[in-house]
């Protein structure tokens, strides 16, 4: 029973088997985002400010956050994006870059038990971001590739995950504090990118007994209904052992799907956080065969 | 790679591991529908007629026919809807009865490879169906509860599907020949309902290596907005290894999900089905955190 604790200054969060699965907003991130990035490297978080609040509003509980600006200086507008959005909000972060000055100064001025995102298996990332990791006190995203690039070959991802944690464990980094991230290939170009995911989850499960987490979006690109095919890669995921994904908790129908997988794994106790969201006094909802409830027509409405 | 072929007099459907999810339409039923049950004790099949229809309009790759009517004469009723439902449609049919005279009934007059639905592991319930599927050379859905009931260990579910197959087997009926369904209990009553049936369909195909299927809607059966919680169930039984289900095709929300797990499975070749259905000359689906397509409104609310 892998359980990765991860806090800020005042709240703990439990990535973990037989915990509601973990969801971290992803918004929080200039790349593909241009006028964003304009304003973070002019020193106007605004739009961070609101997607930090909206995000967690929407049910995240976790931030990604990440200031991957070309030419910027990512290091100081990280820190200084990380102590705004732990001045605005108490969830944990997840600390995103692939530079690890960047990494480092974000470590440097977070409050709580961050998660470093990410380490993958080449040696160079290895012996650069495992030191930082575990000086800190942190927990970290390991991605299953390595020099080799990422392999179509679910074994060698699966070997490439387990280096990664035996690694971690010798700059002594427990085997709970690393979440894999075995790659979500886009499906549309890779047909059994699903079927992959869901197989190597539940190895990481059952043999590493890691939790795991994804950039869930990535299934659906260049695929019409992106929405739809994005809220059951989550629920599937988390029906193979998923634990959490960095998504976008904007989005109604991803949202949808993580909660009635938490429902059907049985982490959300007695159907509580459904029933709240769904619950209302008419009768279609109890009928197999009924017309559908008003809250959902008016759920979909407010999401279209 | 177990594949249970069915046919109608002009359609073969093939269930199996590697085909898409079947979906076999569960509207031709009274249960629960007096206004049906009283046309149909009545003669009166119109409602038999514009359902069977429907139920393939909207993607049934097979329909399941019940006439189960309170002191009605049931074998000369369901005889009757499926000579009828088989002169409207080509799709293969589950003939669905717990009185043997009306299986028999219903085998007799029909054309192609039937799936008889249902034998339980009940001793008088095997040696009286069994013999029934073999001599109509039909194949046969096998409810894993026996005289003790339905437990709630999968381990004895798991047991009482084994002797099923088994003992089909000694009746001349392949294990190709014998479709699972590891029973559904509704999760709002039973929080590890969900856990169960995916370990049970896991365990189902990897060790007997047979096809399953399930009354899908029952896991909602309590809890509000069923729908939503009816699709990622379905998705989640497929990714576990589920095969068909037993439900609504009327209910667009369990259909993408059936769709998408298909896509998701890998056997929706190249997406082809989902993008058929939903593409649209619109940038939105194409980017991570883009608007929705129209499609995907217009899909909405025609569901609303």
């Amino acid at each position: 029973m892998s359980r990765t604790v991860v806090s800020s200054a005042r709240k703990t969060v439990i990535i973990g088997f037989d915990q509601p699965f973990c969801i971290i907003g992803e918004r929080i991130n200039p790349t593909g985002r241009k006028k964003l990035a304009a304003e973070m490297a002019a020193g106007d978080f605004s739009t961070v400010e609101r997607d930090a609040l909206a995000q967690v509003e929407a049910g995240a509980l976790m931030l990604d956050v990440n200031a991957g600006i070309p030419l910027a200086d990512e290091p100081a507008i990280l820190a200084e994006t990380i102590k705004l959005v732990q001045s605005l909000t108490d969830v944990p972060l997840s600390i995103d870059s692939s530079i690890v000055a960047a990494l480092e100064a974000g470590l440097s001025v977070y409050q709580g038990k961050a998660l470093v995102n990410s380490v993958t298996g080449e040696e160079e990332r290895l012996e650069a971001v495992l030191p930082l990791v575990a000086k800190h006190g942190a927990a970290v995203v390991a991605i299953s590739n390595d020099e080799t690039g990422i392999s179509e070959d679910p074994d060698v991802r699966f070997a490439v995950a387990k280096k990664i944690v035996e690694r971690a464990q010798d700059y002594g980094i427990a085997k709970e504090d690393v979440v894999v991230d075995p790659l979500v290939m886009p499906i549309g170009a890779m047909g059994t990118a699903g079927r992959q995911v869901f197989a190597l989850v539940r190895r990481l499960r059952e043999e590493l007994g890691v939790n795991t987490t994804c950039g869930a979006s990535n299934i659906s690109f260049g695929v019409p209904n992106r929405h739809d095919l994005n809220a059951a890669f989550l629920a599937m995921a988390a029906g193979a052992g998923m634990t959490s994904a960095i998504m976008n908790p904007l989005h109604p129908q991803e949202m949808v799907g993580v909660m009635a997988a938490d429902v059907l794994n049985g982490v959300d106790t007695n159907c509580g956080r459904w029933i709240r969201k769904f619950r209302e006094p008419t009768a279609g909802d109890t009928e197999s065969g009924g017309r559908e409830g008003r809250g959902e027509r008016r759920r979909r409405r407010a999401a279209g």
